[in-house]
């Protein structure tokens, strides 16, 4: 049996960060092979006029507040990014490209985006950043740099926003188990609920 | 020790719904004192930017999907309103009118509210099916009409609505318990979770 959990996220997403640290551990709980995949909401904020979770009023305070709360729950450390939404291209790019090399270190790469980002302040929508964090998984710079302004990896990052659009995502994090969708990291504990039971 | 929880919530959202069948025994378990305050979110929305869950690509396909999802789990019964979001001005005029009277039949109506648009399917944005609701609790037809016309019943809502956005409502449901507030039903165990605890 091959179950599949895709977990879809915009680097930007700060709820994104805290399921990026839930996610490996309940794929692995429920032996689930699990397909990150990074991209660009605001393509499809323009498309369902929605707008970044941190640029509304009063619930932009809210969130704020939650995400801090949330950050002591699970005791996971938690900087907001000075700038939010802030432009994760770079970092998708980048994601892409590791993956045509190596699947597994581009889901390493991710991590480190998140935890980058959110855990030490680093500004993850600086492309310096994201090179020196694929150098850093032993990459050589000029490489990553020509490997950046490919094509095809402009390519792979928009059929993957489409392919996320076709398939109904809305919002980050965002998750599909065998085409059943859960959207938010409060989502997570019912999704688990959900591969348990194989749905209600 | 008094302890307070306050439920807003705008009787057109659907997962209000689940809250409202869900906030009586959340109380009662944890002996609060407990309050219902009906507000009219689209005046909030304006200010927001926000729109209504129902009325945005993608978003609104998942939500309904979800909310039948949601009714299997907890075993409730759902009808989505054939319009939706609806207008719910006479349901919270009726509400507020009734609380300056008995604060129990104000509760009880705002239940039957509920049940009687998303169980039974009937029409809780006509001010007719409205007064029913309220007839059925024995009060006079023509005091209930009366009653939803008064000054002071407009000016009850108007003040609910500006102290809800003051505090920062934004969404439906919306609990606020000494200062903490939780948006969203899918936020009721975290909500009982920091009831319990105090806080964390």
């Amino acid at each position: 049996m091959n179950r599949v959990l895709d977990f879809y996220f915009d680097f930007s997403s700060p709820y994104a960060y805290f399921a990026a640290m839930d996610v490996d551990k309940l794929a692995e709980r429920h032996s689930l092979a699990l397909h990150w995949h990074p991209i660009l909401l605001g393509a499809i904020f323009k498309k369902t006029g929605a707008q970044p979770l941190l640029s509304m009023p009063l619930k932009q305070d809210y969130a704020q507040h939650d995400l801090e709360r949330t950050a002591r729950l699970k005791k996971q450390p938690f900087i907001m990014p000075p700038q939010m939404p802030f432009m994760s291209l770079a970092a998708c790019r980048a994601f892409y490209w590791l993956k045509q090399q190596d699947n597994k270190l581009a889901h390493s790469f991710a991590k480190n985006v998140f935890k980058a980002g959110y855990q030490m302040g680093l500004d993850v929508s600086n492309s310096a950043v994201v090179t020196d964090l694929v150098v850093a998984l032993g990459f050589k710079e000029d490489k990553i740099q020509a490997g950046l302004k490919e094509q095809w990896v402009k390519d792979e990052l928009r059929s993957a926003v489409d392919k996320a659009e076709s398939l109904g995502v809305f919002g980050s994090p965002y998750f599909i188990y065998n085409n059943e969708p859960f959207w938010g990291y409060d989502r997570m504990p019912l999704l688990d609920d959900w591969i348990t039971k194989e749905g209600w």
